[in-house]
């Protein structure tokens, strides 16, 4: 008997084929009309909202809760999002590394949609309707899995994003949205590769350890980040302030939030107590080795456990190193690759950090909190991937394409292999 | 306590950093190397090979055997094809995606090495050189599983290669074979997912399964092409006998030889019996649907089993459709994704049999036979990936690399996010 999943996949599999000969003006056609039921049947969706939300207060935390609420402003911003998309370059469709053959035969890799991609994810309404609006402008058919706490919301969105697609006469097996909130449905989409092409994970690193035990879908791994910053003994000490502000303060609870600072000893006594200060009024827990607590009033003694960690809260672990080297070796112990920064005004110092650091995004005077889409000029964002396959940080629409080879024309010629 | 596979992927993590940073120049001497000790040592590889061969003799086909064989002349053309490599240009270092951000900061992308492959391959000896040079062009570490019937060839290949690397005064650890021949060695390389970016498994439907169902490395799969050619009905009758001849004659035994023959109904009495003619005379097996039978003299009738199926022989299952429309429907229905084929004259055919078939390659009248890293220009082949991620079709050098974003310079300026 077919299971739940099979026939999800089935039908996203076969919708993947509509989808991917649409043109990039059908493609903007279906993501405006999402919008419009957005903003038309905003009532449908608050009311689904607002049940999740009473059904969840007891349970969650006041953080979580607020990332599970839907507002009407809240909903008109998703709605703008889905219209941004609109805007950004359609990358299906493009040809790369053209070549004429030895025997006059040409060929050229032409960028296509990957076909269904599957994306799980925690309690955050905002992703089902991003992610479904980046793989629809990418021609994808997208498996959507969203937290057990929002499956009202997600089956609300889930409805208006059909009637979307039914307007503009796309079939709704585009964009499906598994309501089971068993956990074995999770297991069966990993393991769904006869019709899953990609899976993308967005979550803590239970998720991604588990999407990784299990998986026989090729999965993106990624949202961990044990991010570093090391201020070089020629950094300008008045400049470094507002960069560590930036990366640890601005935004303490997601992946490129800074987690531990490294500083050169030559410069750790001067800059040291003037970071300390800018810190502390920020509520910022620091957390010394021995060396720095020597330096510090406000600090704590660091544990062992205190390096290599991904605190996502207000706490920065301290470390004085010997020079760039000690650094980059430190980060080469404990460092989750996903984004590390130098201050410096030494060339060389920079070249060496960046040429031997080994992760995603490696910043010269510049804060961790760069990593992200939005900010290198991608435009979008489905995730940060901290592997090495197929994309490596952060994950805009190219990322949601594959190629495929074009040998070959119509020009009298039929070539055979010599 | 330590495995033996966790303490082969801690060296190889280790040995990585050594290469990542290596110039062009340096990588190619190492090839140079390997070379010149491949032809001063042969005397120890021939023997270890010939006690490898005579071991298998009573086990083994004759086909086998022959893939395991080495001879001074084939010694000979496995140094010439490394020393080939220097030739091809280097990816790693490449910087693409280059942009000025908002705030005036730099980012692009820095190609650069995966780290470390794990190669799990079968008895041909010439894959131990030749995927170990691919992967130190590339700067990468790699771990090498070969089959247990070439234990011997490929300790005594390692320890040449080891001998090269020590004279260049390059850690040995760069290329490592793992001799054990137990299946449990392949099981936990499959999950040294700490230590190990990419694992290309070489062989058959079977190794391929087992690599997708246990890894939790990202495995690049492939290596099944169940290949079809479509004669639409405007194709040049007699150009197209050479290019079915080719793909299915040329090298029966390699996945991208045609395994079916769709014909446009319109065509098929002109053109089958000049291709059964052909074809006969090849020694080819034709196993024909109903149609088509009736058409020929010398072909059996297929079963349900000859469509979708990879022969690897000189067999050719043949069917007779009405239009361009049901031969991509076919192929959606039996395709591997591998390399697919039309011979045509109609612009509006190629385009559509272009648009709608997802197969790594497809083909405007040329033969299957050129999905192929050589012939398409890659210089080099390391395997033909049937996934989508990461890389599609023939993946030569820069299939073996990465990249990381670099953001940000020593120009004074310090950046934050606003």
């Amino acid at each position: 008997m077919e299971s739940l999943l099979e026939k999800i996949g089935q039908k996203a599999k076969a919708a993947s084929r509509q989808l991917a000969t649409l043109s990039t003006e059908k493609k903007n056609e279906i993501l405006l009309s999402i919008a419009a039921h957005l903003r038309a049947e905003h009532k449908s969706i608050l009311s689904a909202n607002e049940f999740d939300v009473s059904a969840a207060i007891n349970g969650l935390s006041s953080a979580l809760i607020d990332r599970l609420l839907l507002t009407p402003e809240r909903l008109n911003a998703i709605a703008d999002d889905v219209e941004a998309v609109t805007k950004l370059s359609d990358p299906v469709g493009e040809i790369f590394d053209e070549r004429v053959l030895a025997n006059g035969m040409n060929a050229h890799k032409r960028r296509v949609p990957l076909g269904v991609v599957g994306v799980i994810y925690e309690a955050r309404p905002n992703v089902t309707v991003d992610v479904a609006s980046l793989c629809l402008k990418t021609g994808n058919a997208v498996i959507l899995r969203g937290g057990k706490e929002t499956v009202n919301t997600n089956s609300a969105l889930t409805a208006v994003i059909h009637n979307a697609l039914y307007s503009c006469g796309i079939t709704q097996d585009a964009v499906q949205s598994i309501a089971d909130p068993s956990r074995d449905r999770v297991l069966e989409l990993l393991k769904l590769d006869k019709y899953v092409d990609m899976i993308i994970p967005r979550g803590g690193a239970g998720l991604h350890d588990f999407c990784r035990q299990h998986a026989t879908v090729p999965v993106i791994t990624g949202g961990i980040g044990v991010c570093h910053l090391f201020v070089d003994k020629s950094a300008d000490i008045e400049k470094t302030i507002p960069v560590i502000h930036n990366a640890k303060v601005q935004r303490p609870s997601v992946c490129n939030a800074l987690d531990t600072l490294l500083v050169h000893k030559e410069i750790a006594p001067k800059v040291l107590p003037l970071i300390e200060e800018d810190l502390l009024k920020a509520n910022v827990e620091i957390r010394a080795d021995e060396k720095a607590f020597a330096l510090m009033n406000g600090a704590k003694q660091a544990n062992d456990d205190d390096f290599g960690k991904e605190f996502l809260d207000l706490v920065l672990s301290v470390k004085i190193v010997k020079d760039v080297d000690e650094a980059i070796e430190h980060i080469w112990q404990y460092s989750s690759g996903h984004s590390e920064s130098i201050l410096t005004e030494d060339e060389r110092a920079a070249k060496k950090f960046v040429d031997s650091v080994d992760s995603s995004a490696v910043f010269v005077n510049a804060s961790t909190r760069f990593n992200d889409g939005g900010q290198l000029g991608l435009g979008a964002e489905v995730a940060v991937s901290t592997q090495k396959l197929h994309a490596r940080g952060p994950m805009g629409l190219q990322e949601l394409t594959t190629y495929k080879w074009i040998v070959g024309d119509v020009s009298g010629n039929y070539f055979v292999r010599s």
